[in-house]
């Protein structure tokens, strides 16, 4: 036995048990009400500590090419910081070129992820042409161990609404799951150029180009896109209110629709966007109103948000500055990474959800739903990706604390009731009270397979 | 008195009133129990005849250019047809050009239109062009008389929504009402690519690339923006079973959106697509599936529907022919603005409708929704448009019987039972019994005002 | 000819028309632009002045038996009230006896009503009993012209819901039309006796006994049972917001629900019930909060709303005064026949509500709904019922200006722009300026039979 | 270490996991990847086989009063059927008595079942009389560890509206849930004498008096009362197509409403009313046709089912007898215990539902809505409530191998593949290869506390 964790409570959805977790290798051996030290090369006593699955980050960009830089983590920066922060599998992005197959999409991103990933990830390739065939690169990338993809529905790389409902249809005809940023392309852009036109450059019309119903009418017709076609929608960063709505109204009608949200848009509401510093808040969509928040909110609590990811994708001070007096000039992304499971967790602490929705939110849905069988269950035969978390220890969340390249963070100040103290990937501790204490590259690509 | 019709039976939403009617110049003087015909000019014995307003038209396209031609029906043709059939107003969609004010797309047309009109007419002005402050001729353009206007979500002179949001908030600004063809523009595209690369060009493929779901996301996507903009909404040619149901939701929501279909989407299916002279049927949207026609009646019965109108377009044989292989190539259009009271009212007389909603649908209503507030009911002082007719006369429409300029007509060997024996556009005579007796310039240009 | 009445404005839902009336006997002869004075007998200036229809009020309970006492305007002074107040036709509803055939409940009642009636009348049969076959009795009203019947959910005298689905689907096979008093029994009771336990017995728990959703779900309901008989349905006196919402969801789905409000729900709240005659307010259901009277008002301008009835059945102060301690001694129902008419159209006067919808409601409606072929049109033919009003003259309600038998009136102290001067009924003045001119026993029977 | 299962497969609603469990004493010990037989008492190679927890049937009836008779199964004979079918934990309804405290009603049938149990059971409370205080005694029920209580708003013993509402407010005062058995009582009641009366006595009428709808108006009027009290609510036996409707759309509006179906709705039709033994399949609500069967399954798989649970409620043939000629005689209820876990895990072998579905359904959810801490999951310190079940198994369910009191099974020809080998019931062998082995008076009763 490498390990062995006593006297922890150990968290699932479905409640809290005491026990004793053993780990041999890279995985989980044991759960047990006592399991003697005798062969244990390390043992932890947990009392008073949660013991739980290490977290599952869903929505990521790292290393993007975006508004003219690329997002400012690279794979060793983003995937230290979600160690750090109790995520043991990170989700990127990869971006198709124009021209490329999908599988060759993958190829080329995982030759700059695997000698940087600090814990396990895995990619969603977010679609951008389907001429010439490359439609029929679903397939080969669902063989491959990618069955999951993205749309667009805004920015210059996004696709029509024929494209979105053929790669639909495509995805249903190969088992592949399709997911969606859903926004409305058109009115962003008109409302963009009169904003501009009448000299409103500030990050408050960046909000004001993108309010609520811009999100909600996308949400509507994407679902209506997956109805259509007969097949699964995820729908990423839903940050409004009656797109909440919409999505139980559609899976009423029997409709398989996964919403995701993320802690930014469930901590801050578009008044940020008056702040001095709006600018470093400007992302897409941007945070809503104080409704579209409670909302989000009593959604979790009624059980219609499915998965909460971050949407990672900082950018540096300078970069954002480059907005100043356009916000259309601001990259859009805000780090959230390191944030996501220890703000979830607080939450849990103040009573706003119970701690079972948030492993299921955290751990469970996101490894379920993307196929990654090994990953956000503590139980015998699953990898060894744990957190020991101290939900007593104060922990006010600031910039120099933060293990990410960016340079500043919007979670600045926020105080936290809880934290964790460390993260275990596959039987290694990589951190420690404070510290990365991993290896760069120890992460694996995590192939997978959707469940029917 | 010029004119004494006796012993009619008059036809209102209202219900049936056996009365004399009477006209002195232009107008109707008197509805009465029994007029003495001492000093008439000319008395009709109208025993056994139906005594009705004159139809409105609201949607015809005449000498448009579209497809690489001109629909087939100058202005003197299209209202001669009109007359023919019972309609007495005829509405008629006059394009911006880009770069035009919208007063002076109805100056423009209305050059056209003056010398050739042969009953009264209108104009709604389809919006193309919104730049360089052309919105603001909008006002303009209402003060003018002309306070309804059309977009397109479709063809490559449609708006996108970026731009139809700015004009629904504009109409509210100054009172006017919008017009919306609704189809998504990117899904029919996609689908016409596709089957054009098939090798798939025949008129069934032009039913298959804007099928139901085509139409009703984009009634969905256009109500939102009504509902934005809060302001009215008039959905023409609405012919799809959902786009029923989404009109009926927003009014619960409190909208106002006025729905209008067509006779054609009430008497075919799409399965006219799959006969040999299935072009000739090519309007769009297309004829939808038998669920869709059903619940189209239904509509009308429960109160849904608004107004029937045509959108009246033909093309010649030879036209059409362009498209025998590639339905892109067909002109989109059929001629009807003869037959619409006449197969509404054959259809009363069948039980399917009342004569009473008939009235309402294509008399009472238009001239309500549109503001032509001396036309549309039978009562002292209004206009003297008035078409009297036999409801036990049998009639088989053939294409030498209309007085459209097209050589064919869709509605080839359809029989009716009950036809207009006569129409009087204020107070003249100009159809009798089978032939146009009126005269080319003879329509003014109805100025309008709409009710708030 | 008999009356003229020449330079008013005559108003109907399709619009205001300037013209002259000429009534011969007891029928309108003559609506046109200019009628000679010559041979008229009697000629009347109406120059600003409004030329209306006489309205009809569905739902009055004139000496009837209820709460130990007997409903204080007997069939004299409620019809000569009705008549004061511009309204021409009075509903009744005729309760049936236990045991009773419904046609000698009609005929019953009718002994009385005959020699009392100022103006035209008809009944409804509220059923009680449907045992011993009594259920086929509905047939032979309906045969006898009085094919429209009540159930009441509440009261001792209430129908089961078996019972109610039942009388719907013998309605459904003769033709009748039900009308219903939605309310939840059983929940009222339970309410009463805590309240009542508590020793709450003031006016205010009579609201809270009876609030919104008490009324809602019996809507609901109601409803219900009218979808699985697959008949038409009348809610009479709809008070509640909610309830709005549910007769728009019944006719999306297909369903023919009329809904009827009263003047009361529309000019106060249940904050009534809080003052110190808030007994003499109270009637079941019971005023309800600000919500549901705005819903009320929006409901009408959508055209949810089918017609306005009063619910007229007051009680003396006296009786009222059982109930200072008791809120269930307090005689439920209060005075409004007279104000009916004069109130729309004054709320039309101030642009609540368009002079035309009023006429649809008042009149229009209610002549169409429950088949009355002679009443609610200004048309050659018609019963010459008519008001002359005068837009500009102003009113306040004082009970010594009322004409019922009621010692007090609800509506004391409210202010009208507006005003009838005259009312006519079938060509005879029994109105002017102030005073009842008309006589007893005048008033008929209308044997009726509803439109298909 | 008392007893070692070994090389299982453990079914969670997180998925499958091949894993060692040991059990010590009452407990569940650890579950492990490879635990030494070293010191277990006794060793199981379960390699082939699934390790299950135990199922929780949250309704039954034992020994319970109804239809002038008593259902056949006591508390040995019901338990003891559970325990053979691998359910170890049993929901019984203790019926109030009139004027009896509800911690009375548990106490008095405690001493019944404290003797008799063969697994842990646990009671509800049907509440029948409010007055004196007596709802009151809610709390003090909720105290003693029972916190969950019924209504019927049919039969006799059912009750009022009013009370129903006063019953869910008090359930909020004092963290109680209600649970409600959702039929019209009134159109059953006048349905049932028009059938009686036309001489239809056949088990076909039961059917035909208790239709679909009439479930559904309850259900949705039982949602309207818990969300007027806003409270939890919790639907028994839902058999209707509407009804899962009526329940996503309270879901959609925030409420928290658990829906039950039994296993008897999902194998049969209304079709059985027709057989010669229809009478052996009366129950209410009855079988429901083959939509409703449709849509039961598919709410399962979109998650809109909480629970699966039994009605167990037998009667011997010779009682079943009474009703041969006229429904109405026929107690109503079948057994089911024995069936349940069975039936469900063999719909999983057919591919119907998932196993990890099953398991959430009959096992996590009743444990997680009433308060079973102890229960429904298969971790450490967790009871030894255990089956071992073989997926290749088949069997054919026949009453001679049942162990119900009952004389014969509505599952009579059922055949299953897959079944239970060995019931475990706190680490005690209950049941083992067809053969009951367990203890009469092992079972405890559970105490309860509900979750906030």
């Amino acid at each position: 036995m490498d390990l062995l964790i006593k006297n922890g409570t150990l968290i699932s959805s479905q409640g809290k048990i005491k026990a004793d977790l053993a780990v041999d290798g890279e995985k989980i051996s044991a759960v047990a009400q006592s399991i003697p030290t005798g062969s244990a090369k390390k043992v932890i006593d947990a009392d008073g500590l949660f013991v739980l699955p290490g977290a599952i980050d869903a929505h990521t960009h790292l290393a993007m090419p975006f508004g003219g830089t690329i997002s400012s983590d690279d794979y060793f920066a983003g995937t230290r910081a979600a160690a750090c922060g109790g995520t043991t599998t990170v989700f990127d992005f990869a971006m198709q070129d124009f021209g490329e197959k999908l599988t060759d999409t993958v190829l080329r991103r995982n030759a700059l992820a695997a000698p940087q990933a600090a814990v396990d990830y895995a990619f969603h390739v977010a679609i951008k042409d389907l001429r010439d065939d490359l439609i029929h690169s679903l397939r080969e990338a669902v063989d491959f161990g990618v069955p999951s993809f993205k749309v667009f529905m805004v920015y210059d790389f996004g696709v029509s609404d024929g494209d979105m409902l053929q790669i639909l249809q495509e995805a249903r005809a190969c088992g592949a799951l399709i997911s969606v940023h859903a926004e409305n392309r058109e009115v962003i852009a008109s409302r963009v150029s009169q904003y501009l036109a009448e000299g409103h450059g500030s990050a408050w019309y960046h909000y004001l180009s993108r309010p609520e119903f811009v999100e909600a009418e996308a949400d509507e017709r994407a679902i209506r896109w997956a109805r259509e076609a007969d097949t699964p929608l995820y729908i990423v960063h839903l940050a409004n209110r009656e797109g909440v709505k919409i999505v139980e109204k559609a899976r009423a009608e029997g409709l398989t629709v996964y919403a995701e949200t993320c802690p930014q848009y469930l901590e801050f509401t578009c008044d940020v966007y008056k702040r001095p510093d709006g600018r470093n808040f400007v992302c897409s969509p941007p945070m809503k109103g104080q409704a579209s928040q409670d909302e989000l909110w009593a959604a979790i609590n009624r059980g219609v948000i499915s998965t909460i990811a971050t949407d990672h994708c900082p950018f540096q001070s300078y970069e954002k500055d480059w907005g100043k007096d356009d916000f259309t000039k601001i990259p859009n992304g805000c780090a959230g990474v390191e944030n996501m499971f220890p703000y979830m967790l607080s939450k849990a602490g103040e009573g706003r959800v119970s701690y079972e929705k948030v492993i299921e939110l955290c751990c469970e849905n996101p490894a379920r739903i993307f196929g990654c069988q090994t990953k956000g269950v503590l139980a015998p035969g699953k990898d060894a990706d744990i957190v020991l978390y101290d939900p007593q220890q104060d922990f006010t969340i600031t910039q120099d604390k933060m293990h990410s390249d960016c340079d500043h963070t919007i979670w600045e100040g926020v105080s936290l009731h809880g934290y964790p103290l460390q993260t275990y990937s596959r039987g290694r501790l990589v951190y420690d009270r404070g510290s990365f204490v991993g290896q760069e590259g120890w992460g694996k690509l995590l192939k997978r397979r959707l469940q029917p």
